[in-house]
């Protein structure tokens, strides 16, 4: 099994030397969140995943769920650590202090979500629900609902969970059948049956607070006629404490690929009181609020993924002595050499390495922006802000996603036969990273989301939030010699994106089919280029730190970048053709030869 | 359950109309193969794989194989199956007829074996191994140990393994320890623990024949020393009947990402009475022809994966209602859309069919070759057809696995969240064939093989046999105007070909590193370049044809070919820059910094 080191060096590089950590500090109530308290926070959650959570991982995927005669339950040995995990504050690090949390900034939560995602991503859905229930809450519900539920949930005391899924309907949620009909008393009564339902039942929590689409009497067809609703496993009475059942059962739990230790569920509601959040017929908003969360939540878990992968990979390839250099014995003294020697094992031993440390700095990129977008007094920056989250938000759930799979795949694959064998651990990340590519919207619908609408909104204004940066990064170094092949690269495939924006702009307003025909490779070729982007960012603040005794950190970057613009960012020329190919191939195709 | 169809049609496509079955049916002994004989043997093994065979794909994967006390089991309804299996001879249609096969061309062999690796892959390497391990004795052991256990290997009586790996070496087979000491009567007594040994023991046939590299006494270090041993798991006795146990056991079965159907023991052999196979200390070489059997047999397991992921997404595609059209409703009765209205899924839709298609003509392609190279009365021509063999199984084996993956993961992600689900079988076939980009030679040790040895055989020889026709071929076509767009790509992409080729020769004589380092994008270009000229020669066929009474066919291949040059070709040009960016970031990356 490989070990799961929190890479608190790079984290840290990232934030401090890449973004501007002074700024999140100067937002209002994150005044204590100095990069040193940040630090600890970091050690403290790294030391606990590591021993703790990491452990569990196997032990999920072994000893899986259990369903017997309606009950739930966790994998062996997720109760307690659940509790201990709550009980040290990590399920709430960014949290309201309002209602119990810790109210620290959003990049940092990202952080520990990567942690969890290397260590135990089956775990961290417990907790990551329930993160994504009370956001909705705290956006959308009423007072009272805040006051009873939050606190309990920020706890751990409670979880939550996000209905949205039915048997014949899951990107479609306009078809969704479950009803929701009045009580005298201003409550609803739900009937329905939800399937795919993460953390749906499971006995870490004394509750579980369903967020559930539903459809009220004489309510609009399709998408217009959704509501949501906060539906309780058990009633909660007026004193806040857990009442009698509330006709929300589990029918059956999924067999599935992987991601054994994360229970998912069937959950037919049965008359079951609940209340209405946000507004009759405006649930597919206060849903979205959820979502966003949720995606990049999701985009983290393929980070995390991709991080675990590669530390094993390292590790085994380091380890394992096979074969000789091609240029001659590199260990004379040994019957073979270490994998490390051989240059395709190098291909993707730096392909993990580019692409994971790439992601990383985009993540928190990302999160350090919705911190803006949350807390900035300037509303001018707020608006900036949130546009840029929007924008990248499907970027990095497809992107992220599609690219922990791949990492992981080649870890099996430097494993060699081991890789496929189940107690060496890499096929495991296979397994469990490959559900974050379709869950919380496929990454087909995150590309039709980036075409279809960030692309064109507010007259394309999202957009300038990242090409305006890069195009005042590609004039400022426009001189800088050192940086010289750098640029070059990142012009040329910086253009690329220009133009292909340009071509789904203008193609897909007569033909919606082209927008969509290009939409997977368009968001590959932004993912690309905004990689390029940061690694050339952060090759420039390496460069200026050799010399000053951390040659080995620093030099590693400005090679890693040397890589991923030499043997990744090619492809964003193949992307480039292939959009402007245009669809009608795939469009014409005649349905009937399929 | 996605449902399969033998793609009889396309099969007959491929090697009546792309291929030359006059040429085949002209070798001597295949007189008797023309296409209606072909076609009879693939409607019967077509129809026997879809009712027998098929079923047992979900039960091996959930039942699994059996290791208690010692005794190994396959899962439940595979003995009953092997059995009919073999009855109706499909286990030994390529196999001499001396010895009681049935003798017929590679390709049709070829064929039989895409319909099995699409039915039930795991069920497939208990024949395929024991055609492996009968070609090795064929080729290179005594008439004695040929006429004792080939008969009842081709019946299927008795089964056969390949016994390379060892706990510490699996690419670096120089290293075995396994030992051979020689006894008074020639024979010899085997001792050492063999790992990762597929259809290494189990409960389907009466003996087991193992083909063991070992290590005599005094031989000299590494691969130089190695010999290959033919050992029973059971003695035969002179009559050729079963004896007494032979010191071959079984420690363990493996438990693996997938692949459950198939046993993957530890096999030790303790004084195990072997007899040598061919020449000691040249084992190695006996061991290829064995490996090289089995490679082409691995990459058909992707193609066969390849076709079961695109025939069970376009089952369900068609047949999954979500969402609209994004031009509007094309189903305005019903209250969604099927999925193959969304650009995107097509796009994966088309991908399927443009990969598997064009992998089918490679792949018979190269058998018909195979069979030259077996059969043909001219000696140049024979060795001409041993050439293109030894270049592109290699290419075969490395691009159809990786692309089973591929094309299995892009079903997973047509199904969505039902994809993930065990009871829908798509991810089944994403961890079935996820070994085959591992076994018989990592896909990387291929791209080594096809850089390393096989460029600069004989002064580049093996080259001309795919660059001469292609040449011709570009070069016949250059007036023909309905084939301009195919011809232009076609010829960028066989440029790309060409230059890199060059460039690593020219580089990788310096340093072979710089080899190493372009090895497996060159293998992915060389195979996307030889999908480019197969899929044009398919298109011109298939213009010609058009109007004769099977246009939704033809035209199928002729968009499907567009989609192919327009959509997926375009890769080759990333991977020539990527070729050419050199192996420097790579090499020059410090061990210490992993």
């Amino acid at each position: 099994m490989p070990t799961y080191t929190t890479p608190i060096r790079d984290m840290q590089f990232v934030y401090n030397e890449l973004l501007n950590p002074e700024e999140i500090q100067a937002l209002p109530g994150y005044e204590e969140c100095s990069p040193d308290m940040i630090a600890a926070v970091l050690e403290a959650a790294g030391s606990f995943c590591e021993e703790k959570v990491q452990p569990l991982n196997r032990i999920g995927d072994e000893e899986q769920c259990s369903f017997d005669e309606g009950i739930v339950k966790a994998p062996p040995g997720f109760k307690a650590v659940y509790d201990e995990y709550c009980g040290l504050g990590l399920n709430n690090i960014t949290s309201p202090t309002e209602y119990g949390g810790q109210g620290m900034p959003i990049v940092l939560g990202t952080m520990v979500e990567e942690i969890v995602s290397a260590t135990c991503p089956a775990f961290g859905t417990y907790p990551g629900l329930t993160h994504g229930a009370m956001n909705a809450i705290e956006a959308s519900a009423s007072e009272e609902l805040k006051n009873i539920y939050l606190p309990k949930m920020t706890t751990g005391q409670w979880s939550g969970t996000m209905c949205l899924t039915e048997p014949h309907c899951g990107t479609d949620l306009g078809m969704c059948r479950t009803k929701a009909e009045p009580n005298d008393d201003g409550s609803w009564k739900l009937s329905g049956q939800k399937i795919f339902i993460s953390s749906g039942d499971h006995d870490l929590a004394e509750n579980i607070i369903h967020l559930v689409l539903a459809r009220t009497p004489g309510a609009p067809e399709g998408i217009k006629g959704i509501s949501l609703f906060l539906v309780p496993k058990i009633q909660v009475k007026n004193d806040g404490n857990i009442g009698d059942p509330n006709g929300v059962t589990c029918g059956a739990i999924e067999h599935k690929m992987g991601y054994h230790g994360s229970t998912t569920c069937v959950i037919n509601f049965d008359d079951a009181e609940g209340y209405m959040v946000g507004t009759q017929h405006k649930g597919m908003k206060a849903m979205f609020i959820m979502m966003n969360t949720a995606r990049l939540g999701v985009a983290i878990q393929g980070l995390g993924a991709g991080e675990a992968a590669r530390q094993g990979s390292v590790e085994y390839a380091k380890d394992r002595i096979q074969g000789r250099a091609l240029t001659g014995a590199k260990n004379p003294d040994k019957p073979a050499d270490p994998l490390t020697v051989h240059p395709d094992v190098r291909r993707m031993l730096l392909t993990q390495r580019a692409i994971t440390e790439g992601n990383r700095a985009f993540a928190y990129w990302v999160s350090t922006e919705l911190d803006h977008a949350n807390k900035n007094p300037d509303e001018k920056r707020r608006q900036q802000a949130d546009d840029f989250v929007s924008l990248m938000t499907p970027i990095t759930k497809a992107f992220m996603t599609d690219m922990g799979s791949e990492l992981a795949n080649m870890g099996v694959q430097i494993y060699g036969g081991h890789g496929y064998i189940r107690e060496w651990g890499m096929e495991q990340i296979v397994r469990d990273v490959r559900i974050s590519q379709i869950y919380e919207g496929t990454n087909g619908v995150q590309a039709l989301d980036l075409v279809g609408r960030k692309l064109g909104m507010h007259m394309g204004r999202y957009l300038r939030g990242f090409f305006h940066p890069v195009d005042a990064y590609l004039e400022e170094t426009k001189e800088n010699e050192a940086l010289a092949p750098f640029h070059g690269a990142l012009a040329k495939s910086f253009g690329r994106l220009q133009r292909a924006t340009g071509f789904i702009v203008q193609k897909g307003m007569a033909d919606p089919n082209e927008a969509g025909a290009a939409s997977s490779d368009y968001l590959r070729l932004f993912a690309l280029v905004t990689l390029a982007y940061l690694w050339m960012r952060m090759a420039e603040i390496s460069m200026a730190k050799l010399g000053q005794g951390d040659d080995l950190f620093y030099q590693a970057k400005i090679d890693t970048a040397r890589f991923y613009f030499e043997r990744i960012l090619p492809d964003s020329g193949a992307l480039f053709g292939k959009i402007l190919a245009g669809g009608e191939s795939m469009m014409n195709f005649n349905d009937d030869a399929f």
